[in-house]
């Protein structure tokens, strides 16, 4: 699977989440592999790309505001959350975005 | 200054770059640089965040789809651009969103 997501003709939707890590994160590494698996099943779920470098970057994408609502009150993800806010994060910001254009380059390598 | 953008209240945009790098690429980390440099002096720019792992994230917000405009028009971006479609980039995918809610965590470090 390519490390960019491949989402349909806009419109749809992305979720930037953007965050500091604490310097104690036990248990991170576990949850955000069970989480990635858990939304890879959501109504709506369009794909995902993420970095981390000095800050954290990851940009889910969405088909529509209600399947991000979903996702975000699923019970097991406020779990992860809750953990987010209390533990790992020493800070964070997400942004609900309406993605209105997209254009790509895909170089062939087959070649 | 955080490496999490400190955008105002919504709605403004964002442009959600992502990239493959090619394996070479002479003079990239060069040219980044200016970039960053350049597109901190824009008109409406309101500021970026970036990490790469696999995949390189770089997201910019804009005041509004002129900015975005202006700033893809410029000179010496549109030469950049061109060395990353030929050099740089194996692949990416370009987004442009309007982001329409955010927020935040910040836990004070202070105490």
């Amino acid at each position: 699977m390519s490390p960019i997501a491949a989402t349909p003709e806009p419109p749809y939707y992305a979720v930037i989440f953007t965050s500091l890590k604490s310097p104690g994160d036990e248990g991170y590494a576990q949850m955000a592999e069970r989480m990635i698996e858990r939304v890879s099943q959501q109504e709506g779920f369009l794909g995902f790309e993420s970095a981390r470098e000095e800050v954290g970057i990851t940009v889910s994408y969405w088909r529509d505001l209600d399947s991000i609502e979903r996702w975000k009150a699923d019970l097991e993800h406020q779990e992860a959350q809750q953990m987010g806010r209390s533990q790992w994060y020493q800070a964070y910001t997400i942004r609900i975005a309406r993605v209105e254009r997209a254009y790509s380059l895909h170089k062939d390598t087959t070649r």
